[in-house]
């Protein structure tokens, strides 16, 4: 029996999430399993209103896998749209599953993070609610590293390498004047340091910043963070800090949780700014020295021109697997990576029920952070290291990196 | 007669400033007409603090001055000391020429922008008036590309590759929800728009954006700039648009004067922050879409790891290039570039009276923007598309880059 796959993006993008596409294009190909393989234009919600695209027509060789596999954000749109559960709502699970058997589709692809898998979840289980033996699968990604059932995610290696590689230019920009200074950078990650973590990888034979690191998993306390500041002052004329946006007082309320700015997403998280603009109001006020704070920004999550090679390649990888996965005739699962060792770095590709994914937030365990709750410990670094390991090599034209066109994406 | 040279940095970083230092160093080895090369630390006024290196003994192989070459900001340090006229304090000339006289110094060498030329030119007029036969050379550098007498300052390639590159890699971040967005890159430059205006390189086959560009050589007006985001909606989803930090009203009051971090530096120059977040917060009343402000900070000036290579190139000559103009004992004089031809792209060094150069700034010609204000046209393309052309390879090491050490600046 001839096969027809759907894949899906969703969520916030990372620079390794076509490069899982591209895998799953290519292994879907290379397997001779399938007709046809089909895109959903802006996740589940696109699919719904009947927005879809034909995979094979337009990735019809190597090459333009290749440079998918290149290119930052979602080649294919993302969405964050909350599927209400079937019992809620079993017209939205009538009309999709409607358009997937008129595709004849066999096995349905979603890539993405902890909302996706959601999504994931609940069309399995409408699936064998109605009886339905069409494969559900997940694949992980997202720059938080935050997810279940996987030992990292993809897409965080880059952009751990992004932020260690920043971080440590900015502590050479940060030394020039003969001046005290406080130089805050501001790090995505909501509920979970793990990217934050990443800032101490810009330490080096010479380098010991960031000086200082501040992770959600930590009671932020203000009077402790300046006096921190003041013990490295003894010591050092420049002090850097890695802090996260997500950094949260003793009651739980995030630091910026007074900004103008706030708003909501679909799924009812706050979305902030300005924890890096506080505390430099805030040193500037205690110490009167220099002070900047530069936010990271979306920079973080689509410098695929600084792209981890570990990285790219084990996001192109686990694409290829899920559809090994779905061949297996295995459903509600997401993809996952175990790993076997550190030294070397060794790894083994998994799957996990989804339902002991979905909605789950894994954080940094507190034995990983140091007592000062202002730094990590060794083996946060024996972890993280491996991730941000060789350089991916983007193709330039005409002075700036060539990525697959995004183009479609404009209307 | 043997010869001793002294070497400064001054200003603000750019990735090209240590290839510049780099090009002296080798170059005076080359000529074998040195006896010693030194390097003030944190420029003339570590100098007058008694402050300096023996650069020879530091960069005694090729290696160290080919990693010299590829690290980011000021191995030497910098300052932003503005030299009092020797009319006004002869005190200060009398000691610096001290301190030269007890090095033998027979060159100097300052590496720096407008300001920085300003100390060449003050201590040339003061060498003239006590007959003393030193040399003083300038050799340009800043991101802002705002200097006289050059087509080019060294930096400034390297800095508008990465605004080019970063700005594809934010639009394809842009483009994947469904949903109307505005994205405002606030990019450096307070006077001078080219680094802004090189946002436009991020076009490509399929990129046309940034949609907008805005430079402070043209008068900012706030109902102009909604009008024009509400016309470029028409046609498309997300709107992205460049605009400088130093973009001013029709009174010429720049538009974050009101910002409570506004602060001068010791040249009386206002330090800004804060356009991009004052205009993120303008489009979201007029239009309640989503709107996001992303400032490039300092990231635009010390991103290494995006280098241009025709900019690190010519900034490693033009350094060698000053050994020479000193040989030939000339004094008083500013390195620079005269452009031959576009295509092919050709260059020639050259150098000018430093009285022509220093505190003038070399602004965008009226010329290369558009009529409507809001772009620039194809002249400005040709002239800035070489700048940005060729990749530096920077090694890396355990995941980031390997940059030559700056721990000598952290006393």
């Amino acid at each position: 029996m001839k096969r027809n796959c759907i894949i899906g993006q969703s969520g916030g993008p990372t620079i390794a999430i076509n490069a899982s596409l591209a895998g799953i294009i290519h292994r879907a190909k290379s397997s001779e399993e399938f007709d046809n393989v089909y895109g959903m234009i802006n996740g589940i919600k696109g699919l719904l209103e009947g927005r879809y695209m034909d995979l094979l027509e337009e990735f019809d060789d190597g090459d333009k896998i290749n440079a998918l596999k290149q290119t930052p954000a979602m080649y294919l749109g993302s969405c964050r749209y909350k599927l209400p559960t079937f019992q809620d709502d079993e017209d939205t699970y009538v009309k999709l599953f409607k358009i997937l058997k008129e595709l004849e589709i066999t096995d349905f692809f979603y890539i993405g993070g902890n909302d996706s898998m959601d999504t994931v979840m609940k069309l399995d289980d409408y699936a064998k609610y109605i009886n339905s033996d069409i494969h559900f699968i997940g694949i992980p990604k997202t720059i938080d590293n935050d997810l279940m059932g996987t030992d990292h995610t993809p897409g965080f290696g880059s952009a751990a390498k992004y932020v260690a590689a920043s971080i440590l230019e900015v502590v050479h920009d940060s030394l020039i004047y003969q001046l005290q200074s406080v130089t805050i950078i501001e790090i995505m990650g909501r509920n979970a340091g793990w990217l934050t973590a990443a800032a101490a990888l810009a330490r080096n034979e010479y380098n010991v910043a960031p000086d200082l690191i501040y992770l959600p998993e930590v009671v932020f306390n203000k009077d402790k963070f300046l006096a921190d500041i003041h013990e490295v002052m003894k010591r050092k004329r420049c002090v850097v800090i890695a802090v996260s946006e997500g950094i949260r007082d003793e009651n739980g309320h995030f630091l910026d949780d007074d900004s103008k700015y706030a708003k909501k997403d679909a799924f009812g998280h706050v979305l902030h700014s300005g924890t890096g603009k506080l505390l430099e109001s805030l040193v500037f006020k205690e110490f009167g020295c220099k002070v900047r704070s530069i936010e990271l920004n979306v920079l973080q999550r689509c410098a695929m021109h600084i792209g981890s090679k570990t990285d790219l390649n084990e996001s192109f990888v686990i694409g290829s697997k899920a559809i090994d996965k779905a061949l297996e005739n295995i459903s509600g699962h997401v993809m996952g990576f175990k790993r076997l060792s550190n030294h070397p770095y060794e790894i083994d590709y998994i799957s996990t029920d989804v339902r002991e994914v979905a909605n789950y937030e894994q954080k940094i365990p507190v034995e990983w952070i140091n007592k000062e709750g202002n730094d990590i410990t060794q083996e946060l670094y024996d972890y993280l290291y491996p991730l941000i390991q060789g350089e991916v090599h983007v193709t330039y034209k005409d002075g700036i990196p060539s990525y697959y066109s995004c183009k479609h994406l404009e209307k």
